[in-house]
C-alpha cells in the first residue's frame, strides 16, 4: 500500500495546511530533504488541546494531540513535496511537550505521532526521535513538534 | 540588492564572531549547509536581555534580542561560508524563548529574527520554524536561537 | 590514532546500543549524514543521574552524565555507519539541561559531551552546539542530547 492508500485505509486524512503567523513556512525543501516547522494541535483552526501533561491534558488527549500534529506535518511535508507518497522516509521528529513539575512520560506523549508515521510508511516511517519537556508553548498549546523527512527527486 | 547592500540599507553590520566558551565552532559547514552554534543576544561581548519574557524582559526587547541574535548567527555563517552573500537560502530557525509561567507569545519574539531574515534576503529568507519555551537559558539570557542554511558551492 | 584508538588510549569503550521504547530507532543514517535519538545517561539499563542541575545532580555529576550520553550516542552512530572510524565529522550537537530554577551553567554541562568528542574526533570533533535548560525530561534525566555526523560514503 502506497502512503496515499494507508492514510485511507486508517481513516485518516491530511488538514489542509495551516497559514503560519509570521514570515515563515509550514515546510521547506533543500535538496532532497523537506523539514517542516514547529507543528500544533491545531484541527479547523482551532487548538485542541491545550496546558500541561498531565494535569490540564491527560496523557492520553497528549498522545491524541500528537496525532494532530503530525499529521499538520504530513500535510505541508506534502504540499512542498509534491504529495505524500513522494516521501522516501521519515528521517527525525523532534516532540515537545508542554511538562508539569514531575511528569517524565514524554516518550509516551511522542509515541502517538511515531506510532502513526510508522503506520503510514511501514519500515520508512521508523526515524531517530527526541522529546523533552519544555516549560510553555504557543498559544499554550499541549505539545509542538517538527518532522524531518527525505523525499524523492 | 545582495543580502550585504540590503544589511547596508537596512543600517545592520555584521558583529564580529563571537568566541564559543569550549569545544565547538560558532558555525559548521558540512556539504552546502551550514548550521550555527546556538546564539545569544550578546553585543560587543555583553548579554543584552536577560531573565523570563515577559516579566525580566518585556516582548518589545525580545524581539529586539532575537534581532540581535540572529545577526551574530549570520555573522558566524558568513565566516564558514564566505560572506553572508554566500548565503542561498536560509532552511530553518529554532527560537527557544526564557518563558515565564503562562507566556505563550513564543512566536512573536521569533518574528523578530524571522522578519529581518526576510528583509535581508526576500524569498530565500523565508524558512521553516520552531519557537519553545524553555525553563532557563546560559548566563539566563532572554533567548537562544540557531540557524540552519544553505549555501553556494 | 583512529577514533577507536583514541577511545582505547581514554579507557572507554562503546556500551551496547539501548532498544528504544517505541516506533523509532536509536539512530538513523540518510545520505552520509546519521542523526541520533535523544540520548539519556544511561549505563547497563539504569539511568545513572536524575533530577534538576544543579539541587538534584550537581554541575560534576551532569557533566559526568554528558560523558554517558554522547557515548550512548557514538555507539548508535557506529551501529549504522559500520564502525565509529567511519564517522568524517561531528556536525551538531544539542544538549537540554534539566534545569533547577536560576540554573544558567548548561554550557558547563555540555562540555563534558564537546571535550569528549573533541579528545576522540580531533579537529573532526569540534561541532556546532545548542544547550538549553529545559522543565523535565524523559525518566526524569538530567539531560538528553542528539548528535548529528558526517559518515563516510
Amino acid at each position: 500500500m502506497t502512503p496515499t492508500e494507508k492514510l485511507q485505509s486508517l481513516g485518516l486524512t491530511l488538514p489542509p495546511v495551516a497559514v503560519p503567523v509570521g514570515s515563515y513556512v509550514p515546510a521547506l525543501r533543500y535538496g532532497n530533504q523537506v523539514v517542516t516547522s514547529g507543528q500544533l494541535p491545531i484541527r479547523d483552526g482551532k487548538l485542541l488541546f491545550a496546558g500541561k501533561v498531565p494535569q490540564d491534558t491527560t496523557l492520553e488527549d497528549a498522545q491524541e494531540a500528537a496525532r494532530v500534529a503530525v499529521l499538520n506535518g504530513l500535510a505541508a511535508i506534502a504540499d512542498v513535496a509534491g504529495g505524500i507518497d513522494a516521501v522516501e522516509r521519515i528521517v527525525r521528529l523532534c516532540v515537545y511537550v508542554n511538562s508539569a513539575p514531575g511528569f517524565a512520560d514524554q516518550p509516551k506523549v511522542a509515541n502517538g505521532a511515531s506510532d502513526l508515521l510508522a503506520d503510514v510508511f511501514g519500515e520508512n516511517g521508523k526515524h531517530a526521535r527526541s522529546a523533552v519537556g519544555v516549560a510553555e508553548l504557543p498559544l499554550s498549546a499541549c505539545l509542538e513538534l517538527e518532522i524531518l523527512a527525505q523525499v524523492k527527486g
